[in-house]
């Protein structure tokens, strides 16, 4: 029997809920939950903003364990094992994105807690493929976020072909943005943080940034005209896109990994003239989890985060949805 | 003197206009203009539509033709050489664009009839890197053409790695599109070819696209949902730029081409799931401009072109604005 915390019903708190987990498939892993990071995803599918939730379910895709149960296909992992598990727990495996090593862009993806069970539990089951082994250097408590958040902004950086010198700027300072800030400032990258709030500013300029820009101030944007190779932007809000587009050099690209509710607008003129992209990223690949691991290990990078014991999980989620979490929340299982 | 037809007001028509060349620079060539076509820019040049026009100027950006004269730092280029002159004719030579082969991205890249006048004449002086020799293979009366919007839809298809069986469509079948089908077949891409007129099916066909849609039945999208790996726009008028997008693969990529003269609107979430890339493109260096010609040289690509006596520039003028060419007005000098 496997127990957590699930959803009943669409917005209303979590309640104690266990279920008898199917006999573990040949290419299985069963994951004990040391620790479940807490994304605003979750919060999307316990309030079904995204009509796929079906109840009672349990999320959770940010999660760090051990593992105690292997399908008998497993081979590279092993019982006692520290692993983590982010948003996607299994794919084809069979299809053009599987076989380039994309299994993240597969299109039977299986996500964590969409349709099954997640991480705000005792146990978690996973396609071993997605398990992905923990540097021994790497303490569990910051292996979630890095799972989910961590990934997600790690990808597109390293894609990009940040290094030494290039001109990173990072649009929002939340859960993903402050990662995102230390991943590129690791990389050598000369980072700029874009923030409505001047209050993180101190922050920023902690985690690796060298410069500091407060997007109310939009005039600001001006001073910054083609100098960004790259921009990451991590916010759920609508901004002065156009303005952004502008201070990125010939060549340079805006990527979004935060989902906008609003569509972009851009003039494709200004893409023309200098060679200029626009793209998205979300999560990553198996691949690109173990590097981003191995780099945040090696590196010290780690996510700043706040930690509630798992039977807390309606506090630790109300203080998420209230944007009142310094970056990244944890429950941990005692 | 150097003779031409120049326009002395805005939105009138050309008349004959002598001037005396400046001494010729050491890095510089004159080029005997044999044939030039006439590119949409130029209608725009000649209105002043965009605001940068000084009169009188002699249009033309499209020129094919024989050296003349070269500077005395010029080695790469003698007298009797057969050449192609495009949008560009001049850069610092200095900054990191032109330092890493994307010359056209310098910010102080000159034009080749903004603020100086350009090919409709009996001979041009250029930087004498933007002259670029012609393969033996091909007729001087195509190059015109390929030196401006040929390279403008070779260079993000070489960009992008388009091979065998790389899925490319193409939307607009007109002085771009046509060249962009060409170049795509010819690099093995499975094209298809998206226009607002059935009118266009068979030529597109002929050029070498494979499948053809009729854009204003958007509904036909759907069957081509996640279907592309590259897009290229080359036109100038709005369309349902997210029900192409959701025809691109997962990291496909959708690029401008065509300077649209109102923004594009995208679902950031629609680029972020599939990591997908919204770009643009314009013109290409010279490095680019050489590889386009061999490639166009050995491939049989040639724009499909109609000609018209230098004289005659103000009645092919108007062809043009009435879109009345299929699909490239060249002018000859006889």
């Amino acid at each position: 029997m496997i127990n957590g915390y699930a959803a009943y019903k669409a917005k209303e708190e979590l309640r104690p809920f266990s279920y008898e987990p199917k006999e573990l498939l040949e290419n299985e892993v069963e994951i004990k939950v040391t620790h479940c990071g807490i994304c605003h995803s979750d919060l999307h599918l316990i309030d079904n903003d995204w009509m796929m939730s079906t109840y009672p379910f349990i999320p959770g895709h940010e999660v760090a364990g051990t593992v105690v149960r292997t399908g008998s296909a497993v081979s590279h992992l092993q019982a006692g094992d520290r692993v983590g598990l982010g948003w996607q727990s299994g794919s084809c495996h069979d299809c053009e994105e599987c076989n380039t090593g994309h299994e993240n862009l597969c299109s039977s993806s299986r996500a964590t807690c969409v349709g099954r069970h997640g991480g705000y539990a005792d146990h978690v089951i996973t396609d071993a493929a997605f398990a992905i082994k923990l540097p021994d250097a790497l303490e569990a408590e910051y292996a979630g976020p890095l799972m989910c958040g961590g990934v997600t902004v790690f990808s597109p950086l390293r894609k990009s072909g940040v290094k030494k010198g290039t001109k990173v700027a990072v649009i929002g300072i939340g859960g993903l943005g402050h990662m995102a800030i230390q991943f590129a400032a690791k990389m050598g990258a000369e980072v700029t943080a874009i923030s409505t709030s001047d209050s993180k500013k101190d922050e920023a300029l902690a985690f690796g940034a060298m410069h500091f820009i407060n997007s109310k101030n939009e005039s600001d944007f001006a001073a910054y005209n083609e100098r960004f190779d790259f921009i990451v932007s991590t916010v759920f809000a609508s901004m002065n896109w156009q303005a952004l587009v502008n201070t990125l050099k010939p060549r340079g690209e805006l990527c979004f990994v935060g989902a906008l509710g609003v569509p972009v607008e851009i003039s494709a003129f200004s893409l023309l003239t200098r060679e200029r992209k626009i793209s998205g990223s979300a999560i990553g690949s198996p691949g690109m989890l173990k590097e981003m691991l191995e780099f945040a290990a090696a590196n010290d990078v780690r996510p700043m985060i706040e930690k509630l014991p798992m039977k807390d999980v309606n506090t630790a989620l109300k203080k998420v949805a209230e944007n009142n979490v310094r970056y990244r929340m944890v429950l941990v299982n005692e």
